[in-house]
């Protein structure tokens, strides 16, 4: 288990620093201290609502008391460039002997001065987002998985896809399951410690690379595998990574994830979200020439919401469909799963 | 112009080197000769049935009294790699002042014996297959071209996508229309001199790629806008790259390519074609959100048939389907254009 300080600086917060966020919530590394000099002194229960006593810290070297091992960059701006003003705090790291995580789309590893100054102190850069060479086609292998596959697909990107697959790994552990969890964007990389960057990897490549991840748990005799989604099978953009992880992971199942109250594709917002229901007819007609997946259920992200507005979503959102509804951080992840489970036992 | 050179050295036929076979058939540029000593001292019309009387020759030494200014790569193998023999062939090109171009995966410009080569004798390489940089994610912006906008889709890879979508510029040119190629492989760049080559390109950026090529055409006035397609919606690996040319190019219309006598996937075979039928239902049902295209035709591929053979396959299709149905090749692609005209004209 690693030791993680997580490098925020001036961005730490539910909405600037994803990656931060998703890693304090879900990796089995312990996170010891997270840098943000405007927010030094606080603890993270205080500015996430969740995350206990670890402290926040003006820089990397006020981090060191508490013996961190790796530091982590925690966020992914537009652009994926390192912050100018990054580039003190991650030279002070590794000079002070810890390895550098980072899922910026700029490598850390090519960087001259960085990459010497790992040299020089003997500790490695992890560019989770470099896709890995030996890339294949995909084939259609994860047709024949004995394991049972769910992926998370949504409305949107940006809607909750790997925090409904991780809470879904983690209860279906917990009724004894042997329940796998498939990476496919940095956060989910950096709490899982494998997976494949599919936003940085060749378009020909990218079900090669979903069907590689999913064959490796079905060999190692996985019950049930969660794929994590990505994009949005119609966003304007994104739809080709989506495609990617239907062919790619071939499901059995999938479930819908979607941010209440949204209306448009981000980042844009210049076109307008289909219904629901067209969304769930799509996605349902698609992959119909193989193992014709339905939609087991809806994920909401009620995050903006107060607890009754949430239910009152919730509730209607059943009444219209007649599936299972939740939102996986608030409510739960229970009546999915007990919509899935029979048919993971069969 | 360019004066070519194509280098397919023991594998110059339709089959083997397709990249040679579609830059001699549609570039503007001239080949003055090719390189093949397995078949030197024949011309090119004597190999492909078409090309008229090209020679063929030993070596790129024996081919610079043709007076040629540029050396093309004229095989796609798989893999994408230099083929070892390939190598003294390339550096007799550039030391004798050609230009390179190359559309394998493995960069020729990244190559260090073969840019030092290229630097000394002051020669530009150009790797067709590498992308730009600052690429960008698509957000729907050819939902509102001015142009009508025709995609070539296929029932699988390698069916006819991009010498339907050249046959038909060519052929509404010839109407007076001003019609535009958008060429998103390494043949159709080598055509057109510009392009996307879709297949190298991340995946979040691949929808974007084609956005972009389609806006500029559009402002520039074109009539009517042809995109070559690459892969099949639902190929178990190239599906993606297919769904992003159709949000990227968010197309009027869609032309249905298909090889008489296909039923697996290439190049694994594993995996069964769907019927045509469900094919072009599925390939309709999927923008409906945006300009719901419709497949207006159906380009048959019956280059391994007989006459006889061809012509009743494509009259059974138009029985079976009511569209227009040709071989771009063999039969002309008039009465797909007939049908597009007047869609065109609105």
């Amino acid at each position: 288990m690693r030791r993680l300080v997580i490098l925020a600086e001036g961005s730490f917060s539910v909405f600037k620093a994803k990656t931060a966020v998703g890693v304090i919530r879900y990796s089995p590394n312990q996170t010891v201290a997270v840098v943000d000099s405007t927010q030094a002194g606080k603890t993270v229960q205080e500015v996430l609502g969740f995350g206990g006593e670890i402290p926040i810290v003006a820089s990397v070297s006020d981090s060191l008391q508490f013996q961190p091992d790796t530091l982590l960059i925690g966020i992914a701006p537009t652009g994926g460039q390192l912050p100018p003003h990054f580039r003190k705090e991650v030279l002070c790291a590794i000079e002070h002997g810890l390895d550098v995580w980072s899922g910026l789309h700029e490598f850390l590893s090519e960087d001259s001065e960085l990459s010497h100054a790992a040299n020089a102190a003997g500790v490695t850069i992890w560019d989770v987002r470099k896709p890995r060479t030996g890339l294949v086609v995909a084939s259609g292998r994860a047709l024949h998985t004995r394991a049972f596959v769910v992926l998370t697909v949504g409305t949107d990107c940006n809607s909750g896809k790997m925090t409904t697959a991780l809470e879904l790994e983690k209860f279906a552990q917990g009724r004894g399951w042997d329940a796998r969890f498939v990476a496919t964007g940095q956060t989910g990389i950096l709490i899982e410690g494998k997976g494949t960057p599919l936003d940085a990897v060749p378009g020909d490549f990218m079900a090669g690379e979903v069907e590689c991840l999913v064959m490796e748990h079905d060999a190692e005799g996985a019950d049930v595998i969660f794929v994590e989604g990505q994009g949005a099978l119609l966003h304007p953009g994104f739809g080709p990574v989506t495609l990617a992880l239907m062919l790619g992971a071939m499901p059995d199942a999938m479930l819908l994830c979607h941010v209440e109250g949204r209306t448009t594709y981000r980042p844009d917002h210049t076109v307008p979200l289909p219904s629901m229901s067209l969304v769930i007819q799509t996605y349902e007609a698609l992959l119909q020439p193989y193992k014709a997946p339905r939609i087991h259920g809806i994920c909401l992200n009620t995050v903006e919401l107060t607890d009754a507005e949430a239910n009152r979503a919730i509730e209607q959102q059943k009444a219209e469909f007649g599936l299972p509804v939740c939102d996986p951080v608030r409510t739960g992840v229970a009546e999915i799963w007990e919509a899935l489970e029979p048919l993971v036992r069969q």
